[in-house]
């Protein structure tokens, strides 16, 4: 099969089964170092599962949004919200503005310079509620604009859309992805917190397919 | 006025223009450092006029754009086209990947971040041939994606899209512009080269607009 995508990961849960998913077409996996308390685990994942596939994988730096950007997300921020479930009063704080558009607009402008056609992101159904720039409007004009905005006419490939975080780690399940290499805790420990949002979302993600968790908790 | 606005500006004639257009309403004005041979320069001339303004001024790195992207335009890309105009087949090479697509989402995110509601940018009529995310259906596309990705619905104010500059700097003299305070050359060099296609476009821009160059051309 032809490489013709990039794809955004960030060592999760959905990415990683979305790089497993559509192995075979991606040409260039990019994460993004924004200066987020769980960065530095995730990205260690992200490189392991690229480099198991064999897919070219680079960082890009973003440390301008440490330094300006306002979200409890980002290293020096308020406190990531705890012992609590993932919905949208509790996970507010942690929106980082505009996230998906930058890393997808830096992804699209790299995969022009690399020939590439598509850009896949990971963004689901859970995250619509919380986040605006993971749901379909933002995700439909984002693909005109990158489609308008390029010779080659890059476009979004995001299939998960429309997915729950149980329905894709089924998917996974079936690929055989290795979750034990994703990383999703907030707070950024060594291991996950089992508490924070995404904790929670996380185990309950893995209850929901019906497949047994690999996650180590504190 | 209310400060309501981030702005795009370059340090050229047509965001220089637009930064006067609109100097009560901006709370913020963004430049980006994206590893161009004449972006020091430009650079200068954006912090001069934030200044003389007052108006607060800061500049986003964007490394990996010199590292990753291809473009004449960036450090150790090919040589920039000489001694031709402003067409489609000279310039092409200059073109940087999605640049304005990635310059928006930025100053995006940017804005949600200080309670700005807009981003002005001041891309106009004479780049559509050659940039494909200098246009009206490319900016529509991205104003629509930056509305729907932010709390806030942060809209994109272009108001030059369909000038000239040869217009714009007409406008820019009724507002008392410095245009000696500008800088357009691809090449980078101390003074302005008077030969590239951007040095051409510029001479021909105040010919239009029966203005006086202020210009020093080598």
């Amino acid at each position: 099969m032809v490489k013709d995508s990039a794809i955004i990961i960030s060592g999760g849960l959905d990415s990683t089964t979305l790089l497993h998913y559509h192995k075979e077409r991606i040409g260039l996996a990019i994460s993004f170092d924004y200066g987020s308390r769980h960065n530095e685990r995730e990205l260690e994942c992200a490189r392991w599962q690229c480099e198991i596939l064999g897919i070219p994988h680079i960082i890009i730096p973003l440390e301008f949004m440490g330094k300006y950007f306002t979200s409890s997300l980002l290293k020096g921020g308020a406190k990531i919200p705890k012992g609590s479930d993932y919905s949208e009063d509790n996970m507010h704080s942690t929106v980082v503005p505009f996230r998906n558009g930058i890393m997808l607009s830096i992804a699209c402008g790299l995969a022009e310079s690399k020939c590439l056609k598509h850009v896949m992101m990971a963004n689901h159904g859970g995250d619509h509620a919380i986040y605006p720039d993971c749901r379909p409007e933002f995700t439909a004009a984002m693909n005109e604009a990158m489609t308008k905005g390029t010779y080659a006419g890059v476009s979004l490939i995001d299939p998960f859309t429309f997915l729950t975080k149980g329905e894709i780690i089924s998917i996974g399940k079936k690929l055989g992805v290795d979750y034990s290499h994703t990383y999703s805790c907030y707070c950024g420990g060594k291991n996950h917190c089992g508490n924070c949002g995404t904790c929670r979302e996380r185990k309950q993600a893995f209850i929901d397919a019906g497949i047994p968790d690999p996650t180590i908790y504190e």
